[in-house]
């Protein structure tokens, strides 16, 4: 998928030793990273070179520069926004059916585990979330961002690494499904949320999955219809 | 997850700028972009910026550049490697459990896709990797790379755009399994590809999808016993 070794420029390679420097010294997101003049001095390389791997760190979202101040781990490292290339994936209809198809193996068993592995701070993001989408949706306002999140905050209360890391992506299929729904949706989005952040607090795992299954099976049907 | 629009450089708004040309051209893995004169024309950029700008995009994997030759749109444009960003997963433990958890989700639905949607092609490539992990492992050979390409095979046969995506990164996890199960699973891996890829080629959905589940309850096993 990568250039193989040999073909990599200087600075490629330099921006793969300050990738194992930062798992060496095991730096956490917002954790600040030696200034320039150490990291000349560790990796044997001059300033230019240096600063054009910290370049192409912060396009991969590894490091964030911040001018002035200095250059520190991002908050998410190493995931870039569509991190599995959507975007050149041209026929929409298609993603988006296929996308959903994934949900229908995901979701429902993420809502379970996080209805077994919610803690409490989770339970109060998770209602306030779907409260704040229920005000959006009433007063006809976009609620798209609201509803990526609140699918974030119950893949976060799975507990599972991967999870947080993958739905977001699959979930960023959302504006396309609410585009081709054309809105149609908002009693059944709103019943449906309720119900999944319902069976979460009540750490109901049964319920949980039962309720995201529905809440897919509405968004199918509209989106069949729409194509 | 990005930088705010504000916060962008000139290098990185040039090469979404490319990125929307890429879009609006329809061109595809393999084309080759206009060269240097042309896009600083169209984008209205100088030299230098777009030189930048195509550097950023080779780092996030969406061109190719070959020297002395021209850029092209890479193979899976978008798509680096570890897109999910599970090198900074620091409890390797945590994150081999919970890739397992989630490849249990997706996998076995997936097989039973792939045995209804394989087409003699695919069935020809995956029967050929089956026999040849068979004869790595005999001989005692990395069959690593092979077993992630039988995977990846499996995936493209289900048809579905996003899973030939997903797979090969949850896959990642297959040498952190090897290295764990401490290469133990020779026989067990060898009889569950055979009854995965015997199961895809009768086009028998259920008996895939039970095939593929015992294949990840063998390596859950192993995986457990060694943490």
């Amino acid at each position: 998928m990568m250039n193989s070794p040999d073909e990599r420029s200087l600075p490629q390679k330099i921006s793969e030793d300050i990738i194992s420097l930062i798992l060496e010294e095991n730096l956490q997101p917002g954790d600040k990273l030696p200034n320039e003049t150490v990291l000349c001095e560790k990796l044997n390389a001059g300033r230019s070179s240096v600063r054009e791997a910290m370049k192409l760190l912060a396009s991969r979202n590894i490091v964030t520069i911040r001018q002035g101040s200095g250059t520190y781990i991002a908050k998410t490292p190493g995931m870039v926004e569509d991190p599995l290339g959507f975007t050149f994936i041209s026929n929409k209809k298609k993603l988006v059916h296929d996308l959903l198809e994934v949900r229908f193996l995901l979701e429902p068993s993420i809502a379970s585990m996080a209805a077994a592995n919610a803690d409490e701070e989770d339970i109060k993001k998770i209602i306030k979330l779907c409260d704040e989408i229920e005000d959006l949706l009433k007063n006809n306002e976009d609620h798209i961002q609201k509803d990526i999140e609140f699918h974030t905050a119950i893949a976060l209360s799975s507990k599972n690494v991967v999870v947080p890391r993958l739905v977001p992506v699959i979930n960023s299929s959302i504006p396309l499904f609410v585009e081709m729904t054309r809105n149609t949706l908002h009693k059944e989005t709103i019943e449906s949320h309720r119900e999944i952040a319902e069976a979460i607090a009540a750490h109901d795992t049964l319920r949980a999955q039962d309720a995201m299954y529905l809440h897919l099976v509405y968004n199918r049907k509209t989106i069949q219809k729409s194509i």
